[in-house]
């Protein structure tokens, strides 16, 4: 099997299962307990939250663990509402639908929310948001690269516009922790939510990144966990195996990037030489090993199954919610030609794969196309 | 070490753990993807829904995976507060922290609460729901057993009484679920909250058990996982070894429980043989295995550290978060004596512990309280 779909979903890292193996079996004492027992949880917690701090250069008391990257959006996002403020929030038309349901709930609610437009390689531009935010603008919500074309948004103008007008800014990076550098500070945002399966780490776990000062209320109440911010038994197995995969993928970055984007080259090299009719998406600044691409009179479900029956991974329209089979918002919004849209798919290469996988899963689809 | 602190968190069952690592490592395919990789995932994911419904007698789609007790009860409180109702919800004073500061937030936002009294042994008294509950109540949430106490709530009735007014009923069920038999259509709640590392499945997991037909908002907005309810990537590895946790307890619940009878037995003759003077706190009609004492002239925390060094873990206060050290709502609530108060342990035994634990603990405590 070839698995051609990390954007989804990655492998759990071996190091990482080790060490949640431990905290499963033999230290599972509950953190938040006084006796001896819980130490090594307790201690291995307040370890895992430092090394996930530093490795996107915030504070250990700015990590909060959550769920996963759902509900670190929906956290960053309703969490600002009942704050006595009926201040608008911004984001755009090509968020994860984390964050573009949760907008809309609050919406509901009756609080206003505005979604930018982006242009034809899905970047929001700094001067798209200059045009729509007021002193009335309470957040704006901007992901730091997008899950379906990989486009890396330039998030610090973004920050710097947002701050200008009073407002805070959000940046869902469940797509880039772990794979691209990530310096809170130099991004400017104030809060950020990343999510551990997109990295090597287990599912069921994430964090949100909230900047020392920001005003939120907490998401869930009871206990005293995540300093008062997000009750309930710390999930200590999974947030150590974070940290782990976190630090690992931190450390090989540039190695990984390397690789990925020889991957990549071969895979395009590939379809180019098959005379393959496709539109590349995404900007150029983009998330290393995506390739997303619409292919000319092409069905882009059609290709994942007869992909699969040559035993290879791959996606089609959104990543994480494949149910519907119509062009995804993403593809929308990017416009791309009604010719070639019904034909797009994600290929998104991992540290697990290699070259020659490239080259297999462009022959496949070549082979499928039937182009030669 | 004698580990008697199975009321805040249980050690994970083996053959859950097996289960889990097959899907942590091998199965790891996003159960919302399409192709035959995920299969497995997804199929998984179906068959713990049936294997927890049936466990509590409810239906596959009316079992919703969360990621825990905390979340699964202020999802509970809080998805009823938006939908266009000011009516009240009525709770009880010896609630988890769960539901009393889920409730406490909801207040906040001009919702009413009502927090019912109980009486000495906390039970929450059917009449006393009577005195209270109008055609304006909206909801009514009271937990199956205390996590302190070990009290078992007249639930059936409560549940009748509040229908017969209107309102939903809703239980916390986190002691309860996997430890005494739970069908939710004779007990006739509306929603139940459960968490699975209290029953020696992972922490991080747990579900929310929602009657077909109640009307709540969702928890998570996002994808369309969970029926559209709660966003996410499943955390597949551990739903799944909920599933097997609570297969195997319900399995071997009767035998469980006369092993834990005699445990309690054990300890409460060698704490009398030695003349303790002490007041057992909650209703003889309480979760096999659950010992909260309070001893006079005693301190509750003194006593933890104690029987810490003796290689001992048991509780004082509230389970899941004993930073604070002040008489805990629930005894508070009970009005146990002041001269007793200071002096309350919780000593919760497991499956893993043996009669012989129990005689060691009791002996442990009178060693420090110097009785004989």
């Amino acid at each position: 099997m070839i698995y051609a779909d990390n954007a989804a979903t990655t492998q759990l890292d071996i190091d990482a299962f080790e060490k949640m193996k431990k905290f499963l079996l033999n230290d599972y004492g509950n953190a938040s307990q006084l006796y001896s027992f819980s130490r090594a949880a307790k201690k291995a917690l307040k370890e895992a939250r430092i090394t996930i701090a530093d490795c996107i250069c915030a504070l250990p008391e700015e990590i909060y663990f959550t769920s996963g990257g759902t509900e670190s959006d929906n956290w960053a996002i309703k969490g600002l509402q009942t704050l006595g403020d009926d201040r608008a929030t911004i984001t755009s038309k090509i968020e994860h639908h984390a964050v573009l349901n949760a907008c809309a709930a609050t919406e509901k609610l009756g609080f206003p929310v505005a979604y930018l437009s982006v242009d034809e390689h899905g970047v929001v531009l700094p001067e798209t948001l200059c045009d729509v935010i007021t002193s009335k603008t309470k957040l704006v919500s901007i992901m730091l690269a997008n899950n379906e074309i990989g486009t890396i948004e330039p998030v610090k103008e973004l920050a710097k516009i947002t701050h200008a007008h009073g407002a805070l800014f959000h940046t869902d990076a469940v797509q880039a922790v772990g794979h691209i550098p990530i310096d809170v500070n130099a991004l400017g945002v104030d809060m950020l939510s990343a999510s551990g399966h997109k990295f090597n780490a287990p599912k069921g776990v994430g964090f949100l990144y909230i900047r020392k000062g920001v005003n939120i209320n907490p998401y869930a109440d009871g206990g005293a966990q995540e300093f008062g911010m997000r009750a309930g038994t710390e999930n200590v197995a999974a947030i150590v195996a974070m940290a782990v995969a976190l630090k690992k993928n931190c450390a090989n970055m540039q190695e990984t990037q390397k690789k990925l984007l020889r991957m990549e080259a071969e895979f395009i090299q590939t379809l180019d030489d098959a005379g393959t009719d496709y539109i590349r998406n995404g900007f150029a600044n983009r998330m290393p090993g995506n390739i997303n691409i619409s292919i000319r009179g092409a069905n882009g479900e059609m290709l994942l199954h007869r992909l699969d029956l040559k035993g290879i991974c791959i996606s089609t329209g959104s990543a994480c919610d494949s149910v519907n089979t119509q062009v995804s918002h993403v593809i929308e919004a990017i416009g791309v030609p009604d010719a070639y849209a019904q034909g797009t798919i994600r290929v998104s290469f991992g540290t697990m794969n290699s070259e020659d996988d490239a080259k297999t899963v462009a022959e496949g689809i070549i082979d499928i196309l039937g182009i030669r």
